[in-house]
């Protein structure tokens, strides 16, 4: 089953990455409120039951894939 | 508006930070057939017409957000 886990910043937490971002584009020349960064982890893993394979990628989130502390994520399984 | 960027990989470009996320992954004892890494852009955008939103996330982009050599973009508009 294929899903994609999103990973970004707290509200809060500081995120320099995303204010380059932000003042790059607003050099271009677009109206840009706000920019924040994030990463994304597109997983190809063994397994067929959405709730199961949903709990695995919540544990490889906290042990791996995301920092609890400072990023929040969210799980997006494939349909199909 | 608020829309999100997600810029990948395009298939064929390696991608080390999914190799070694991968094997991270199995080594923690996950069944994961592969992982790619890409990353993600929050963007508020003055603007309410999806169709002109649209456009100028796309010159955002191909202007700085992605590389298109080698990566591929995905804009997702939020709902509302």
């Amino acid at each position: 089953m294929r899903a994609t886990v999103l990973v970004r910043p707290k509200h809060g937490i500081l995120d320099p990455q995303g204010e380059a971002v932000e003042s790059s584009l607003r050099q271009l020349g677009f109206a840009v409120a706000e920019a924040r960064v994030g990463r994304l982890v597109d997983v190809e893993i063994d397994g067929d039951d959405p709730a199961t394979v949903r709990r695995q990628l919540e544990r490889m989130c906290e042990q791996l894939l995301a920092n609890p502390l400072i990023e929040s994520y969210e799980i997006e399984l494939a349909a199909g």
